[in-house]
C-alpha cells in the first residue's frame, strides 16, 4: 500500500516566494505592507503573561471577533479566526468540495488554489480572465459554472484589478455553490471595493469573504486572517477548522492592530500614493501596466530584443532586490512588483533604468 | 446545491475542553502542564521585532528545526513544524486516505480522531482496547488491520496508560499503511518510551511520531507541535500542510523553550511525583485507576449508591475545579484529571473528601 495518496504524490506543492533571513534585501516579491505593524500589536506582544502561554487559548479568539465585527458593522459571529487567510482557502475547499466536485477558479489568479484542490482530490475547472485593451475581465458566463465552490480574489492577484461590486453580485446571485471572495488586498482599494453589502445588505447565504492581517495590518510574521460570513455558513465551517487556531499571542495583536485603524489607514494611504507614482515611473521606461486597486503591479516588461521577465528578474535579485516571477503561460512576460517604501521604489526605479 | 459536503454537516465537530477567561479556576480538564514555560521563551516573545512581523516568518521554521533536531539526535529534515499537533493530525489524514480509505484508531483514545476522519469523508475502523484486571492492552490482531493509517497515542489518551514500545514495534513492522504514534503526552512516561528507535535506529518507512510543545513544555497558547519522521514521508506532508504553518514569535518561543531541556525536565519530574502523590490518595478515597504514564489520571469513580461521574464533575465545577467527563460508553463512569500544582492537587482532594 503507498503511504500517501496518488493526488498528492503527483502534485508539486505550492512554493512560496523567497523568504530571506537577512534585513538588507529589498523584498518586494510576496507583497508584505513595507510599514511596521501598529506599535500597540507591539505592546499587546510584550504584554502576554505566562499563563497566558501554559493555558490552550480562546478556541474561538473571542475578543478579535468583537473588534472586527465593530469595525465591520457586523456581528461577532459572522467574523471567525484562521491561522492565516490560507487556512480559511484549505477550510472551505474541504467544507464543500468532495472527490467528485468542481472547485474554480480564475486564470491568471492566487495560484493556490489549484494546488489545494489538487491536495483535496477534488477537480479543478481553470477559467480563462479576458485580456482587452490591457484590462482584465471575468468572463460573462461565469455565474453557470458547475461547481461546488467558486474562488474570486478581489483585487485579483497577480494582475492587481479590481472587478467592481456590481459585477460581483450578478455572480453570487446567479452562481449555485459558495462563492468565496478572497479580499487579502481590499484595505489598498478604496472605501467602496469591498463584498461585504452583499452580507450586510442583501443576506445572500453563499458568500464567503476572506480577510487577512497579513498586508493591510503588517502583520504576515504573525499567521492571522478571518473570515466574515453568513453565521450558518460558519458553524459548519467552524467544525472542519482547527480547534484552536490561532495562538493567544497572535489573538492579542491582532485585536490590538485591527483596533487601531487610524494607523492602519495611514499605511494604506501611503501605499496608494506611491503606487501612483510608481506605475507612472514605470511606464516611463517602457512597461505597461493596467490599473492596480492593490499593494503590487503586474508589470509587463518592455518589448526590446534581449530583455526577458526572468533576465529582469534575476538582475534585480543580483542587486538585491526580489521581485515575484512565474514561468507560466499567461504572465512569463511580466514581473509582480510589491509597492515599497519611497526609499525601496527609488532603489528599483534606479536599478530598472541601468536594465531596460 | 448545498453549500456543505454530507459528512460536514452530519458531524458535530470536536467540542474542546472548557476554557475559562479567569484566573480563579483550577483547570484540570485539558492536561496543560501546571507549570509555567520557560523564562527563556518569554525573553524570546519579548525580542521579536516589529519586522519579523511584518515580513512572512521562515515557512519552514528552520531555527526551531535545527534546535528539536539536536535534542532528539536526528537530522533537521526529519522535523517538521505544526500549528499544533492536531494540525499534524489533519494533515497526516488528509495525505494518506480518500474518500475510500480507511482510517484506523482505538477506543477509547482521541476523540478528535474519528471527527477528523468524518470531515475527511473517508471511512472509520474503531478498534475496541481490551481491558482486563485494570489494564488496557491494544488487541493482537491490530497489525492486520486494512486502513491507509492508524492512530495510536501513546501514552494514550484518556486512559493515560503507556503501550510498552515492542508491541509497537510489532505493529510497525506488519501494518501495511501509515502508523501514526501520538506521542503528545511522552515526556511524563520517561526516557525508554518513545518509538523514536524505530525513526533512528531501525528506519521504518511508514512511522510518523506527533509531539507537541502543549504540555511536555507549558506552551498549549502558543500553539506548536512536530512531527518527527521519514524525509521522503515528511516531502509528502509537506504539501499538505499550510505554506507557513507556525508564525515568527511562535518560532521564537518554541525554539527557545526545547533549547531549555534542564527547565522543562524539571517540571516534568515535579508533575511525575505528584502523579503518584495522587493517584495513592484517589485510591484511598475510593477510585480505580490503572497506572498512568501521562500527565493526567482516567479514574473509575468509587462504586458508591448516588454518586455519578457526571455528578462529581458537576460538583467539583460548582467549586471552581474543573475536570473532564464524556458521556461515553467506555468511560461514563470515569473522570480525566490533570495532575495540578501540589497546591491545586490538595484543593482537588479537600473537595472529593466532602462529596465521595
Amino acid at each position: 500500500m503507498p503511504l500517501v495518496r496518488p493526488n498528492v504524490l503527483s502534485t508539486a506543492g505550492y512554493i512560496p516566494g523567497e523568504q530571506p533571513l537577512d534585513d538588507a534585501t529589498i523584498k518586494l516579491n510576496t507583497n508584505e505592507n513595507p510599514y511596521p505593524p501598529s506599535p500597540k500589536a507591539i505592546e499587546a506582544i510584550r504584554a502576554v503573561s505566562p499563563e497566558q502561554l501554559r493555558r490552550y487559548p480562546s478556541p474561538n479568539a473571542r475578543h478579535f471577533r468583537e473588534a472586527a465585527a465593530r469595525v465591520h458593522g457586523v456581528s461577532p459571529d459572522q467574523i471567525m479566526a484562521f491561522n492565516g487567510g490560507d487556512e480559511l482557502l484549505t477550510c472551505a475547499i474541504r467544507a464543500s468540495a468532495g472527490e467528485q466536485d468542481n472547485v474554480a477558479f480564475l486564470d491568471p489568479s492566487y495560484s493556490l488554489y489549484p494546488i489545494l484542490t489538487d491536495i483535496q482530490g477534488a477537480r479543478k475547472i481553470s477559467i480563462p480572465y479576458e485580456l482587452a485593451n490591457n484590462q482584465w475581465q471575468l468572463p460573462a458566463t461565469i455565474e453557470s459554472t458547475n461547481a461546488a465552490l467558486l474562488l474570486i480574489v478581489n483585487p485579483n492577484a497577480p494582475t492587481g484589478h479590481l472587478n467592481p461590486l456590481s459585477r460581483i453580485e450578478q455572480i453570487a446571485r446567479s452562481f449555485k455553490g459558495l462563492l468565496l471572495l478572497d479580499e487579502a488586498y481590499i484595505d489598498f482599494a478604496g472605501p467602496d471595493a469591498s463584498a461585504l453589502p452583499l452580507l450586510k445588505d442583501l443576506h445572500l447565504p453563499n458568500v464567503l469573504i476572506l480577510r487577512t492581517m497579513s498586508k493591510g495590518y503588517s502583520l504576515a510574521g504573525l499567521r492571522f486572517g478571518y473570515a466574515i460570513g453568513p453565521r450558518e455558513l460558519l458553524a459548519q465551517l467552524e467544525k472542519v477548522r482547527e480547534s484552536y487556531p490561532v495562538d493567544a499571542i497572535a489573538q492579542a495583536a491582532a485585536t490590538a492592530a485591527i483596533e487601531d485603524q487610524a494607523y492602519a489607514r495611514d499605511t494604506w494611504q501611503k501605499v496608494i500614493s506611491e503606487r501612483t507614482r510608481l506605475t507612472t515611473a514605470l511606464e516611463t521606461l517602457g512597461f505597461s501596466i493596467p490599473e492596480s486597486k492593490s499593494n503590487f503591479l503586474l508589470a509587463t516588461i518592455p518589448s526590446k530584443r534581449g530583455i526577458t521577465a526572468k533576465g529582469l528578474y534575476e538582475s534585480l535579485k543580483g542587486k538585491g532586490i526580489l521581485v515575484r516571477y512565474w514561468d507560466l503561460p499567461r504572465i512569463a512576460d511580466k514581473l509582480r512588483i510589491t509597492i515599497g517604501t519611497p526609499a525601496q521604489n527609488d532603489r528599483l526605479l534606479v536599478e530598472l533604468k541601468t536594465l531596460v
